[in-house]
């Protein structure tokens, strides 16, 4: 779809919720979105097709009876009050994998805060390749490209800037006690809930771009797991004992990843390490990382300030990375 | 060319170079070649295209009677004496950039020691995107994939560790006094003959690939440059007073490369910091470097067990990362 149908597709369903349960007459349509009666009757055929429930009856016009919950840019963009991230959006009912498109996006030039978001995913990934299931219309898959001017060295710091950001939106949101596991997990009550990919480009010792994936089990129903992974992962449906509309967690998550990251960039690692530590699962706990230099165990106390994980043994203080462990 | 044509061509090649100045019958060529002679000529013909003069004479057969300098895998495999570098090649006579090229192939999956090289690049770039000029059958334009298992924070040394191969490999070939000037580039007489560009993609910490990219001005001629280059530039042949065959230059590099390369990952950067610090143009000198914390000048003194470049003022040292400094 073009640009300039997209933008005709968001007023006319802004003016469709502006008036609820009354009519809007296609004259009043025609006027507003600025093109023809016949145009707008296509576009309402079109926003059908997706599932719209729009009533139209003769000399009153239209109304909206029942909205799908999509997570196309018309939906997303009239509730989004960021200044950057989201502001460009690219969206498909299904793609195999959005990270790869954004990292097409981004080499293309994308600017900073482009996010690339789908309905499915018919091979989401997680770290280290593994897979991450991504059913249709029940979760948030999404990639943001970031474009932050640091080294390489502290690339990692951004899983972790990303964990807590989205650890604050989806708490504020469903009120739900959100957790995060380190390095990239979010867990409630020890069952995944959301998978963090931090993948980048880098040039000699700086930082390109990013691509900053987020897989969130949103209304996904227990059955959709496969048996193997029954009991190792979650959603907020039914943690929370309802559904929820992704659009309003997916606005909530990039306002305060926006804010999150821009404090990131201006005031370094150091605010991010404090609230990952007020969020941390694991902290108190004994765990196993298997090291370069053979397996370490110790009690997790902590992040040192360039966000290597801190296990104790005893009087010893071991600084772990992320590639050291095996979860 | 498909691999069939391309193994028929490295063989018939080599087979012609084995005769020498002498005639080899295309009956000869046919059965140790294994195609029909019908098949060898068509071959003949593709290689008289590409400038090799073939002499054929009735009843006596062919003989090599001049053979263009081309970078071509043809060339390069029969003098290629690695493990697994350049043993993956893809040739163009004229490319835009080698980079892009790499990194697409790297993602499909190339093996490490995989080599794009071109006779050409019309848009060869260095460090920060800045232009690399590239001219036809003068240098070598090539980018090499690296999978090295090593975290984030490692990279910058890559850079490094390649400055140290190629130098080694030039002055072996060429005698000629060849200097690092950190981060990137190789000088003679203070002059740029070679840049190295590293470029990664990384997941998390950890970095899933390496391109490394060597632009090296071999037989460019002095009104080659643009005007404002003059001076800055130079070449092997300039300096050397002599051209150079570029296929004896690429198989020194890519075996010394792979040594340096296996012995930084098995040994760690210690044994490639004081090789360093033997070639580099700069230590003693007086070096200014832009870091996000103001301008710093000092005396270049030494490589940090991490690679960052040492700065001393009075009793102070300062590292110096490669994004800092503006050269």
């Amino acid at each position: 779809m073009d640009a300039l149908a997209n933008r005709i597709r968001e007023s006319l369903l802004a003016l469709l919720l502006e008036h609820g349960d009354s009519y809007v007459s296609g004259e009043e349509i025609s006027q507003r979105v600025n093109c023809s009666r016949t145009a707008i009757w296509k576009h309402i055929e079109e926003l059908r097709k997706e599932g719209y429930q729009i009533e139209a009856r003769p000399r009153s016009g239209y109304r909206l009876v029942y909205r799908p919950d999509r997570v196309a840019p018309e939906e997303i963009k009239p509730e989004l009050h960021t200044r950057r991230f989201g502001k460009e959006i690219r969206y498909w009912r299904q793609v195999a994998s959005t990270q790869p498109l954004a990292h097409e996006w981004a080499r293309e030039g994308a600017a900073e805060g482009s996010l690339v978001i789908t309905e499915e995913q018919t091979q989401g990934r997680g770290r280290l390749g593994r897979i991450w299931h991504s059913p249709p219309y029940s979760g948030i898959w999404m990639s943001l490209v970031l474009r932050p001017a640091i080294p390489l060295t502290q690339a990692p710091q951004l899983t972790l800037m990303a964990s807590v950001a989205v650890t604050r939106a989806l708490r504020r949101v469903t009120g739900l006690d959100i957790r995060i596991k380190w390095p990239n997990d979010l867990l409630i009550d020890g069952k995944k809930i959301c998978g963090i990919l931090t993948e980048l480009r880098g040039e000699q010792d700086q930082v390109q771009y990013v691509v900053l994936g987020m897989g969130i089990n949103v209304n996904v129903t227990p059955d959709f797991w496969p048996e193997e992974l029954k009991g190792k992962g979650t959603s907020l449906a039914i943690a929370g004992g309802r559904t929820y509309r992704r659009v309003e967690l997916i606005t909530a998550i990039l306002k305060e990843l926006e804010g999150i990251y821009e404090g990131f960039l201006t005031h370094g690692f150091e605010p991010i390490r404090i609230l990952w530590e007020e969020y941390a699962a694991m902290l108190g706990t004994t765990i196993r990382a298997h090291t370069p230099h053979g397996e370490v165990t110790g009690e997790a106390i902590g992040l040192d300030p360039t966000g290597a994980l801190i296990l104790r043994q005893g009087d010893t203080k071991i600084p772990i990375f992320s590639s050291d462990i095996d979860v």
